[in-house]
This record gives structure tokens, sequence and C-alpha cells, in this order.
């Protein structure tokens, strides 16, 4: 393997629903960024599609720096449980990898300098911790928002992976316990009603009640999307933002949760839905101390979105690969 | 202050309803024990009834070592948020010692040696770990059964105490949107469903609708109490099974949304209804996987009950002050 650049690193974040990689400095500066769709290939060995969406990302993201991506070092970010040596035990939203070795499969290939392989959301909250809007705050909370929910823990300036590099899976939090059925077997888990599915269900639902009825479907489109409600929101529409508002109070009551667990300094609200959770921020600091034990007596804990957005994901995987976070 | 005679201190475990307190070792071995009931006294000043249970048993404990009370390092445990600083911030089950500075307040006594003032089940997390069920074990989540629920977390083989000392408040996670009200002001919180306090109210619930009519009430009663409902399982009435198995389910549904949260190596079961708990294990670690993100994919989590029972949060406070923990 031929000598690194110093101070540069790779971070891939592969999603859901989209592939985000990075090219970063140790600092957090982004030399080089790019974006694909993901193809969910039921048909293969498990963990087939996401190993060769990483491979192909490193590739473009080595082509476009002029760096064999055999020299810069890797970081990964999966949107599910992954244990210490790197195998996806099991990813809701990627079902397809779960299960899979895929830190063994990424070095069989020999394509890749993989250094750090782990949870998305828990790259996110290094991102964060380390160069966003947890910089110098010991003990936060992330939380991702996008197609579910996804969580990361930054404890005493560490993050916590847990015994077998399971922790920070808020999303299937059970709030409700009489609550909507989740593809993960429980019922009422937190991402039900507060993620991009949750904004999808609840609008859809309101149609089905008839409300919302004058945002049409987009051309092509079955149902209202997540987006089609925060645009319809932004337009003006009470009875969108009346769906956000309820999204927002949820968020709150899961944070609320965390809060009386982890008792962070700091929540952080981060993920594709950052721009929605912008639009909530003022929503959710009004509910959240009212839902705390103990109400104003209750510490206070500050709430912030992500500085890196959906790229936090990425550039935290970037860092850590880098061995600065 | 006269000198600490080696290898001893005192813990102290103010609950709602008793105060436990010990001498011990450093190893955990415990040379001195005492028991008294909490007099909760609302007309004094917040604080003062549980600062003069500390130094009443303190002075009791001291007697009976033969040993000053102010050369005993002090630890001391409450049910409730606990700053850094020791102010007990918020007390459900002990409302008249809430927003008081209850370190300063025992200092002031001039009659204690004070070393560490923290949560209950913090101090009953710590002694687990050191000399009990989790001894070796580097992440442990532990859970107390009384009253209500009390939560201690140890990672990384330290106790997390959260960025102001409230951590693990795992009580008043709300599980249930649509359940009981619960004295911290919201609805359907875990230890609704699994705690003393659950189980009486089940009990009595059941009582109203013409079930565990054979059960009559103790003399000067007005409701069944937890005790009466174990009691009652224990001699064999399947009403009562069926109350301690719902309640069962639902610390299990509590206890998967913590190792979703934190992916401990081992949950540790203890506080006063040790003992019930203990007879719960069965009927947990059977329901337990099934509530668990991906199921059997889930990492496996132990379960095991305190090894130091009630007296866990007492000696716990012990090490804290000895200094060994």
């Amino acid at each position: 393997m031929s000598s690194t650049p110093p101070g540069l690193s790779m971070g891939i974040d592969v999603g859901g629903t989209k592939v985000l990689g990075v090219v970063a400095h140790h600092d957090g500066t982004v030399v080089a960024s790019l974006r694909t769709t993901v193809v969910h290939d039921e048909g293969s060995r498990p963990g087939e599609a996401l190993v060769a969406h990483v491979v192909e990302m490193a590739s473009a993201l080595s082509a476009e720096v002029g760096i064999p991506a055999t020299s810069l070092p890797l970081g990964v970010g999966m949107p599910g449980m992954v244990s210490h040596d790197g195998r996806m035990l099991y990813a809701p939203n990627f079902q397809s990898a779960s299960d899979a070795p895929i830190a063994e499969m990424l070095r069989a290939t020999q394509r890749v300098d993989l250094r750090y392989l782990g949870n998305d959301a828990d790259c996110a909250a290094v991102c964060e911790h380390r160069v966003g809007a947890g910089r110098g705050v010991h003990d936060l909370v992330m939380v991702t928002l996008g197609t579910g929910i996804g969580g990361g823990i930054i404890l005493d300036d560490r993050l916590v992976r847990g015994a077998h590099g399971a922790a920070g899976e808020f999303g299937h939090m059970v709030v409700d316990i009489d609550g909507p059925d989740c593809p993960c077997g429980a019922r009422g888990c937190w991402e039900r009603f507060a993620s991009g599915r949750a904004i999808e269900r609840m609008a859809n639902e309101a149609q089905a009640q008839g409300h919302l009825l004058d945002f049409p479907l987009r051309e092509g489109a079955s149902e209202l999307s997540g987006e089609d409600v925060t645009m319809a929101a932004r337009a003006g529409s009470k009875e969108a933002r009346a769906i956000l508002d309820e999204v927002a109070w949820w968020l709150a009551r899961g944070i609320a949760n965390l809060v009386g667990i982890l008792d962070p300094a700091l929540v952080v609200l981060g993920g594709g839905l950052s721009d929605v959770a912008a639009s909530m921020l003022d929503t959710l600091r009004a509910e959240l101390p009212g839902l705390l034990e103990g109400g104003t007596l209750h510490p206070n804990v500050a709430l912030e979105v992500a500085h890196h957005g959906e790229a936090a994901g990425a550039l935290g995987a970037a860092l850590l690969a880098g061995g600065c976070a």
C-alpha cells in the first residue's frame, strides 16, 4: 500500500436511500464530495450491494482527488447495528446487508484501505462533536432524521459504541406500546412518529381523511412524500404545518426520554432531514422542558441543528478513519 | 478531622420509604449495617428531613463500629437526580428534598465526612460492577426496582453521571404515551408498569374488576400491596402470577429500549424488589430477545439479579466514598 497523503482521509456514508462520500482534511475541510442513489439488490449475497456501493464511491472520490483509493484511509458509516469486528448485525432499512461481514468483504476487494466501519449516526455524532455543533461539548446526543431515526452518543468526549458496537439505536425505542407496526417487528417505535417515513404516513393518513387535498401528488407518485409536506408547510399550508408540529412533539418526546437516560449537555439534530429539524427548532425548544422529569427543575439541555447536515456521517467517517476522533 | 481507619468507609442509601446504611471494607465486606424507615417531613425546609436521616444513620453506624462518624468517609445515595455539586435537583418520590443543596447542608452539620453524594441507583450500579453480579463486565446497566424504577449506567468500567449528574433516570422513560398519569407530570412512564407501585396499581385494578378476591386486605390496609401480590403468587394464585407476568413483560419492554440505546453486555436487576425480580428472571430472559431490534440478530445481553439486593445502593455509596470505584 502506498503512503497516505498527510491529513487526508475518505468517508463514505451508506444510507437507506443514498450514498454520500467525502475526502477531507483532519480539520474537517472537505476537498471532494459525491452523492449517489442506493440500489438495494435483494437477490445478491447479503452485503454485496452495500460493498459495491462503497467500492464504487471510493473509486470515484479517488479519481476526483487524483489519489489512489488504497492510499486514502477509509471510514464507512452504515445504517444499522455494526459489530466491533465490522459485521452489519441488523439494518432495518437495508435488510439485504443484515448479518453480512462487511469489513471482511471490503478488505477482500483489496481496493480500499478500510480503517473504520461503524454506524452512520455514530459517525455523524463524531463529526458534530469534533468540527460541528458540538465542538467543545463533552456530552452530546446526536439524533439523525432520515428514512428512520439514527443515534450517536458522545460521553466524556468519547464515542459510545456499547459492548457489541450496537449502541445508539434510538429509532426503535418504543414510545407508544399501541402505536403503528414497525418493520423491526415491534410497535410504536419512535421512528414511526418522527422521521421521513413518519411524515409520509401522517400526510397520507391526513389525505385519506380528506385533508391536505390541495397538495396534489407529484407526477408518477402514488403517495405524498415527506418533502411534499415540508414544501407545503413552507408554502403556508396550515394542515402541513400541523403535521410537522405533531412530528416535532414526538421528536421532543423521544428526546426527553434520551435526556432522562443520558443527561447530555446538548442534543444535535441532523441527518437528511436537517432542514426540517431546523424548521422545528423553536417548537422543540418550547416543548422539551415540559416533557422532562422535574420540568423546570431538570438541568437545561441545549438543542442545535447539525452544522454539517446530511454530510455529517461521511465527514465523521473520514475523521474516524484519519484517527483524529 | 481524625485519620481514617484504613479501608473502611460508610455508605447510606436514602430511599423513598427506607434508609439503609453500611460500614464496609473496600473489598465490599460489610462490617455493620442498619435500616430505618423514612419519615418525610413536608413542613420543614427542603432537604432537612433527608439530611437528618443521613446524620442519624451515620451516628448510629458510627456507634456500632466504635469509630467517630467524622473519621469514616461517607457516601450517600439519594432517590433522584443529583447535580455534580450535590444538589438534589428533583426527586419524584422524595419531593420534600427537591431542589435542596444536600451536600452543603450535610457539610454544614460538621458531623460527617462527606466524600460522595449521588443517585442511589448509580451507587447500586457501582456496587454490582465492583463486587457483585457485574464483576469483570465493562458495560452494564443497573435497573433498581422499588417504589419506582432507578437506573445506573457503567460504560467502559466507569459510572456515567451525565453532563449535570442526572443520567440514568430510566423510570420516567415514556413507553406508553396514553398510559396512566405519573407524579412526574408525564403519562405512561416505565415505572407506572414495572415497579412496586405498578404491582399495587394492577392488583387494585384487578380487585376492582372482581379478581384476586381470595386475597383479603391486611389488617389496617385499605389496598393490596406489592408484597401481598408476590406472596399470593408464591402461594399459587394464578391471578397474582398473571399480574407479575404482566409486570415482567413491561420490565422486558423497557429493558429492550435501554439495550437498544446503550448496548450493555449485562443488565442487573436490583433494588428493594430484587426478590420479585429473581422470580421473574426466566420470563424476562424468554421475552427480551423478541423485543430487541433485529430479534435473534441483536447481540446477546445477559440478565442477572443483583448480588447485593437492596443493600447495593448503600454498599456502592461506601465504595465510592472510599475512592475505590
